[in-house]
């Protein structure tokens, strides 16, 4: 039985994600609505996706009992709102990063989902990335030895930008690009940084343009990542262990290519059917596949990540020195 | 008429030292004395390199009166004793990096060197090679805009080995290696960093083994490198601006290669007669004719680095973002 997916908002990267649904076999994953904030762009996005209902309205699309899970494509500063919505609706969330723009937020959000016991995942879509998937393999096996050095980064020119230059519609280098980055360094250790270096530039609204940041591990393993809204970078990554290396060039956050100690490989996306926003977006077929198979097993509860030796589920995962493409978002009830 | 050199050390650098200067002209470069701790030493290298006159003290090759220039290629813990010796004896100096283990070390050397009025240069090599001047002008003619960030590495998987582990050997990846990605990051900017954050690993024997830094300079500029003793890194090096970006592939402190906006430019290097201890060293031949153009044209003022404003020939090489390649050095008497 399909998937039946409703998408909240008509933007850019609901776009996107459609073209990729449309990669994975109709018979897994079907989009039944589309809600915006003018019916308008909803109605056009519903033509343009072969989507049946579309609504002017998110509250509409949270009261639609034939929903499955929820795509929020919106922006972050609206993410709470939307998120305590459709969770309390006792809808699933898919919500594009970042999550919120506050722990505070996240937290609020966290509980939500916990207290409706409703499956919510951020929308960190590289995790689910075969290349990734390789990444991992390739550190748990050893091949690369201990791991001890990450480097990555992820810079792009596109100032001026309001959604990126302004507080008030979630700005900012670290929240829109550097978390990519961040998360790629926490992936690979498993855990949460020891000890965070930071230092860039602000721009005179008050948020960040450049950053460079160092970040200590357990063990003394380190990690350092740049990211920039201002300035275009290689946008590669390299995972530098005691045998030997991993690089990912560009992009680093949606890799068809790996190198594993001087070998290269490869995993290329399937052909979109029309033209996308973003590059390699029909990566974003990975993570949309990854919701289904968590809602199938009943992989609901979201993960407590503040306090992981409290919770008995997160034993085996620790024990790993890099979790599986679940153990950030959530984990079997 | 050649420069006559002094050889102080019988050490793999110096052998280096010696194969670049033979791809030079010998009418311009020779070698005409050298100075082991073992006379038998000194007569070995002395038949390698067909040097006519071999000592087993350095204080004879001191005081030898047919010498231009000293190149002193001992390891740093020696560098002061070694500097005092050939300064005092008003021998010209090219001394292997780093120039001393401490600052207090490095004023100790520049005032011996000032008050001789005796030429003085740390063996920098990098700032010679064709590929930097090329990046220095690069960036001074505006072709990838004005520069934001610098990334730079200098990595390798070499311990253990004693003389990289212990403080009294003058242990350090910073001390070894990670100067080349700091002075990289220097030259570009033409000035000292404001601010700076670093972290890695130290070694038990308290030296250390790796290191990530952050810097930043004037006008929110920022630079990152990452240097370590214990792992092999990527080795490149990336110059960022407003307008494009300058890549140098590994080895970013003896390239042959740089790629401006895509483009690559190639500067390769001449082969050598013999086996080289070092990658590339036959680079080292543009140190070495840099010092004979240096002490053709008198300069031997060792460089005011921590007042340059109160040197009135400081002037016009502030203004440039980039100093040219006597900057760090010497200047005009």
């Amino acid at each position: 039985m399909a998937t039946r997916w409703g998408i909240c908002s008509a933007g850019k990267i609901s776009h996107d994600f459609m073209v990729a649904m449309k990669t994975l076999p109709p018979e897994d994953h079907q989009a039944v609505a589309v809600a915006a904030r003018r019916l308008d762009d909803a109605k056009q996005f519903a033509k343009t996706h072969g989507i049946p209902r579309a609504y002017g309205t998110y509250e509409e699309l949270a009261k639609d009992p034939n929903i499955d899970v929820i795509y929020i494509g919106t922006i972050p500063t609206t993410h709470l709102s939307s998120c305590l919505l459709f969770l309390n609706a006792k809808k699933p969330v898919l919500c594009e990063k970042s999550l919120a723009m506050t722990t505070k937020e996240v937290k609020e959000i966290l509980a939500c989902a916990k207290k409706n016991n409703v499956f919510l995942m951020e929308a960190i879509w590289s995790r689910f990335y075969p290349a990734y998937r390789e990444i991992r393999k390739v550190v748990a096996q050893g091949e690369i030895g201990e791991v001890r050095l990450v480097r990555s980064e992820f810079g792009l020119s596109v100032l001026p930008l309001p959604k990126l230059e302004l507080k008030e519609l979630g700005g900012g280098a670290l929240l829109y690009i550097g978390l990519y980055p961040l998360q790629f360094s926490m992936m690979i250790y498993g855990e949460r940084p020891q000890s965070i270096q930071t230092m860039g530039k602000v721009l005179p609204t008050g948020v960040d343009e450049t950053l460079v940041t160092n970040m200590k591990f357990s063990k003394d393993r380190l990690a350092v990542f740049t990211s920039s809204t201002g300035l275009k970078l290689a946008n590669d990554a390299l995972v530098v262990g005691t045998k030997g290396s991993i690089r990912i060039p560009s992009h680093m956050w949606c890799p068809e290519t790996i190198v594993v100690n001087g070998e290269e490989r490869n995993f290329p996306l399937p052909k979109p059917d029309l033209p996308l926003n973003f590059v390699h977006s029909t990566g974003l077929r990975y993570e949309a596949e990854e919701v289904r198979q968590c809602l199938l097993k009943g992989l609901y509860k979201p993960l407590r990540l503040r306090h992981p030796r409290k919770n008995p589920h997160m034993g085996k995962e620790n024990s790993h020195p890099v979790g599986n493409e679940n153990s950030h978002t959530c984990q079997p009830s």
